[in-house]
């Protein structure tokens, strides 16, 4: 089991604690984690809220209550990730700028869509499933990535 | 191990038993399962099928024979995802109109794609990588989504 | 633990050893491995290399030193997937031809990419994050899918 270090409610519910990895987070009341479900030190996460399957959520990322994240979604905190910093060594930590995303009340995430950090999700929004998120999406709005559909005839 | 109350057929491999979380499904001959792969109840895979690694398949989902499914793909069996319902209760199985998705013999599916739930993906036909299919894909037949390429000199 | 017939240097550091799928492979020194990761066999990375959890890194990919991979990535190494051959036996690795992936020096995978096969990621380009890649990417330059977004106030 790899959940360590976090303040978790004791009404959460962690689908399936051997296939998870959280450490150093915070999830609220009634919430309810899927598997293969990382969460990395410093996330919180309100009530209610629901964190489907195969979902990364890094440090920076707070989400608050009633929200629903769809499966294999994945949060990002750095704009410009490299392996190594300048020195030539593992970048760590101190080597980034962690910029934050926040997830508003009653927002809804479709699976597959990644989220750039710096963004708000605001209250009651939704995001279309295979979303790039790149922008702060207003309250109540729906936020979807157009795409040019092909079909060709084998 | 997190395979329950399924009716899998002896000759099925899952490839890392330790590493799936399969429950109330059926899967027939030969089928071979990678890690990482969630498999909800009533789902139905046929026979010769591969499912991938990181690969998501809920309720909802019926895959025929001869079907390939790449990694990381992700079936969606809600079109109106919340975390709650009216009551601000933790949405169940009875809170959402379940849509099904129909995979049929011979098709293939590439990884990292989305499938949105309500479609039929027809008897042989392909799925490009990275797509998101929101519509029925005809049998023989491949889908594409075309996207914009830039290339930027830093 | 799933870690099999590999040549791991002694200083790799894989976060979560029991909730990874890495066999036949080569890691080179200083390089990070998350949770969830799958790495197949023949598959090289070299020194100082980030794998982000959730990342499928199949047979056929060859990542060089100081090489950043997000979370969420997929590597392809078959255009043509289907689940059966001819004689409608499940496939083997003999059924297909194998096209390799070279990722060089220094290069950035944003999470959320899908890399299809034959290509090469050059030294120190980056891949936006929720790219699907379909053609080499050169040196120093920069790759990202342009996306419609539409906001709709529900």
């Amino acid at each position: 089991m790899s959940i360590k270090n976090s303040k978790i409610h004791k009404s959460v519910k962690i689908v399936k604690p051997n296939l998870v990895n959280i450490y150093g987070c915070k999830i609220d009341r009634n919430t309810k984690i899927g598997p293969f479900v990382e969460i990395q030190k410093d996330v919180s996460i309100g009530k209610n809220c629901k964190i489907s399957s195969h979902t990364f959520i890094c440090s920076g990322v707070i989400i608050k209550n009633n929200v629903f994240v769809g499966h294999n979604v994945v949060f990002i905190n750095d704009k410009d990730p490299k392996a190594v910093n300048k020195d030539g060594k593992l970048k760590t930590e101190k080597d980034w700028k962690l910029e934050k995303t926040f997830i508003e009340d009653g927002a809804s995430i479709g699976s597959g869509s990644v989220i750039m950090c710096g963004v708000k999700i605001e209250k009651n929004s939704i995001v279309g499933a295979g979303s790039l998120v790149l922008t702060n999406v207003p309250k109540n709005s729906i936020y979807i990535n157009k795409r040019n559909i092909i079909k060709i005839k084998k």
